[in-house]
C-alpha cells in the first residue's frame, strides 16, 4: 500500500466502538449497536463516517479500532480498510478506560512517542474542516505533554451533554486556542444549561481524548495502578503468541470504569488538561429526538423518516419514524411523536420523552427477555 | 332439530353484516371487516356476539345473514347454526336498503305476515335482558301496522352517533314506551350534542328496524318504486333455479342507498314510524376511541390491550393498544394513544383522532395501495 498523506506526524486515531445505544433501542441492539447504523441519512453506517472523518487525520492505516468481539465481522465489513493489526477486541465490555487505555499501552509499545486521538464511533460531526484544525491543535497540546480534549461551543443550553468549565489561558506553541479545562460537569437541567450557555466560559463535552500515549497512561496510572498494570501486561503480550492467553488471564480482572473518572477529571485537577474549543457542529445522537434534530436541520416542523424504502402516511409535522419492518406506517394528528418499527419490536414515544427510552430496555433486562435486547 | 323456544310470534331476524369499518384501519380490512373482529374481549367476534342476542327473540333458524359472497366462508364458520336459506350474499355492496329490503321481500314471500328485526352485526350490547324486552315492544308495534326503531338513552353528548327526536306519545296495544320519531338529526357537534343531551327528547340512533316486512317494502316502494321492483323481482326468484340469473341481472342495477333515506325518515314524516326507548348500553364500535371506552368501562385511566397474547410495556394510562403482529410493543409517555400494530400496517394517533383514520382509508384508495385496504 502506498502512503496517504496526513496531517499530524505521530498521530494515531482510536475508535473505541462499544456502546449500544440503550436510548436507541429498538433499533439499536446488543447485536446492532448504534455505531452500526446510518442515523444522519448519509448512506453509510455512524463507523464509517467516524473512519472517513478521521483517514485525512491520520491515514487508514493508523486507526485503530476496539471493539466487542461480536462486532469483529459487521466492523470489518464496514471498514475494509482496517488492518489485523489495528483490531483490538474486548472478550468483555469493560468501559472505556480499559478500551482507549489498552489501545494506547499496545501503541506506546509499537511506537513510544505516538501521539493518539480517540475518537467515539456514534459521534456526528458534518464540517470537517473545522474539526481536523481542532484536532491538530489538540495534538500540538499533546506533543507539548499535555492531555488534551475539544469541547463544541454550545448552540442551545442542552441538557442531554455533559459540560467542560474552561479556565485560564495558556500558551502552547502550534495551539493558539488552548485554555486549561477547570472540571468537568455532568449533564444538567435546564436552568443550569442556560447559565452555562449565558456564561460563554462552557463549552459541551465531546468525549474526545488527544495526548501521547505514554502521558496518557502515566495519568491512567496514577489513578489506578492495577488498571495500568493489567494494561502494560496485556500490551507486552500483545504482538506475541502469548496474547490470547494473557488476555484470557488479565482482561476479566480489569476495572470497569469511563476515562472520564481515571484520566481526564484527575488531569484538570492536576493542570495537565487543555481544551480545544471546537466550533463545529456536533451530536452523540444520544436519543430519538437528537436524530429528529439532525433530520430537520433545526427545523422545527418536520417529521424526519428514516430506513430503505419507508412507506409513511402522516400528517404529522413533528418527530422522528425510523421504518425498519416494511409495513405501511400511518400517523393521524400526533406531533413530536417518535415511533421506531422494527421487525419483532415497537416503540411508540414523544420526542420530550426520548430519554427514558433505556427505562424500557432496563425493564426488559430484569425481565429476561434478550430475545428483542 | 328441535325447535327452541323465541319470546316473538312471527319475528324473523335479519343481520346485514356488510360494512368494513373504515374508521378500525388497519384491524378492519375488506377481507376482514369489523363484524369479524372481537372487539369486546368477549372471546368471540361481534357477530356472533349479536347472533347469541338475536337467538332467544327468533330461533337460531330464523336468522337471516345479509353479506358479501367474500365473506360466506367466514361467516358460516362463525355461525355454523346458520342454515343455507338464511344466507343472503351480495354479488357487490349496495348499502342497506337493498341489502335489508331483499332479506324482507324474500322471508314475505315465504311468510306474508312476517315481522322481521334488522340489527347491524357489528354493534355492541351487553344487556341482552333489557335489548330484548326493547324488541319484544318494537314487534308489538310492528304488528300493529308502525315501523319501529330502538333509540337508546344518551348517557353522554357522543358526537359519533346520529340522534333520533322523539314526538307525541302513542297508544300501541304491547308497546307502552313507543312513542313517534319527529325526526332523525345526523351526528352533531358537541355544543349540539349536549343540547340534545340536555333536552331530554333525544336518543341515540342505533339503526334497528323492527317491521312488518311487507310494510317496510311499502314504505321502501313509496320512496323508490324502481328499487322495490328489483327487489321483489330477486324475491320471486329466489327459492327457485332462476336464483342466478335473475341476480346476475338484476342486482347490479339496484340503487346504492342507506335505508334510513328510503325508509326510517319517509316513514318518520309520514308519522309511521315509533321509537322504543331503549334503556340499555350500545355501541357501534365506530373508532378506536369507543373500543377504548369499551374496555375501560367507563374509567379514563385504563389503557385497553386487545390481542391474543399481546406483549405490551408501556406506562401510558390512557387509550388503546391492538396487538396483532406478535412484537412486543413498548409506549414511553404517550396518553390516550391509539396504536394498531398488524403484520403489514401500523396506525399510531389519539383517542381525539379517532374519527379521522377513515381519511387514511381514503388516502389509501386514491393511491391504489389496495394491499393493505
Amino acid at each position: 500500500m502506498s502512503q496517504p498523506s496526513r496531517s499530524i506526524d505521530r498521530f494515531y486515531s482510536v475508535i473505541p466502538a462499544g456502546g449500544v445505544g440503550s436510548r436507541l433501542w429498538p433499533l439499536s441492539r446488543a447485536d446492532a449497536p448504534k455505531f452500526l447504523h446510518d442515523l444522519t441519512g448519509s448512506g453509510q453506517t455512524l463507523l464509517k463516517d467516524t473512519w472517513d472523518r478521521l483517514v485525512p487525520l491520520s491515514g487508514p492505516e493508523r486507526i485503530m479500532v476496539v471493539t466487542g468481539r461480536a462486532h469483529r465481522a459487521a466492523v470489518e465489513v464496514q471498514l475494509p480498510e482496517l488492518t489485523d493489526n489495528n483490531v483490538v477486541l474486548e472478550s468483555e465490555p469493560k468501559d472505556s478506560s480499559a478500551a482507549i487505555g489498552l489501545a494506547a499501552a499496545i501503541l506506546a509499545k509499537r511506537e513510544p512517542d505516538v501521539i493518539i486521538g480517540s475518537f467515539a464511533a456514534d459521534h456526528v460531526i458534518t464540517d470537517t474542516r473545522r474539526f481536523r484544525a481542532a484536532v491538530v491543535e489538540a495534538a500540538a497540546a499533546a506533543d507539548a505533554g499535555y492531555i488534551a480534549t475539544i469541547g463544541i461551543t454550545p448552540t442551545e443550553p442542552a441538557v442531554g451533554f455533559g459540560y467542560i468549565r474552561c479556565g485560564g489561558p495558556i500558551t502552547i506553541p502550534r495551539a493558539p486556542s488552548a485554555v486549561l479545562v477547570e472540571t468537568f460537569v455532568e449533564k444538567p437541567d435546564l436552568e443550569t444549561a442556560q447559565h452555562y450557555v449565558a456564561d460563554g466560559d462552557y463549552l459541551w463535552n465531546g468525549g474526545m481524548f488527544i495526548a501521547r500515549a505514554d502521558v496518557l497512561l502515566a495519568q491512567l496510572g496514577e489513578s489506578d495502578p492495577a488498571l495500568l498494570a493489567g494494561l502494560l501486561e496485556l500490551a507486552d503480550a500483545w504482538d506475541t503468541p502469548q496474547r490470547g492467553a494473557v488476555v484470557d488471564k488479565v482482561w476479566p480482572g480489569l476495572a470497569k470504569i469511563a476515562i472520564d473518572y481515571t484520566v481526564a477529571e484527575p488531569a484538570a485537577l492536576a493542570g495537565r488538561l487543555v481544551v480545544i474549543p471546537g466550533d463545529f457542529d456536533w451530536d452523540d445522537v444520544g436519543d430519538f429526538a437528537s436524530i429528529g434534530k439532525l433530520h430537520s436541520r433545526g427545523r422545527k416542523s418536520d417529521l424526519a423518516i428514516l430506513g430503505e424504502n419507508a412507506r409513511v402516511l402522516s400528517d404529522s409535522s413533528s418527530g422522528v419514524v425510523i421504518a425498519q419492518s416494511g409495513r405501511l406506517i400511518s400517523l393521524i394528528g400526533v406531533t413530536d411523536i417518535v415511533v421506531v418499527d422494527t421487525p419483532d419490536a415497537l416503540l411508540v414515544t414523544t420526542t420530550a420523552n426520548a430519554q427514558r427510552v433505556k427505562a424500557v430496555v432496563d425493564a426488559l433486562k430484569l425481565s429476561g427477555r434478550y430475545d428483542v435486547l
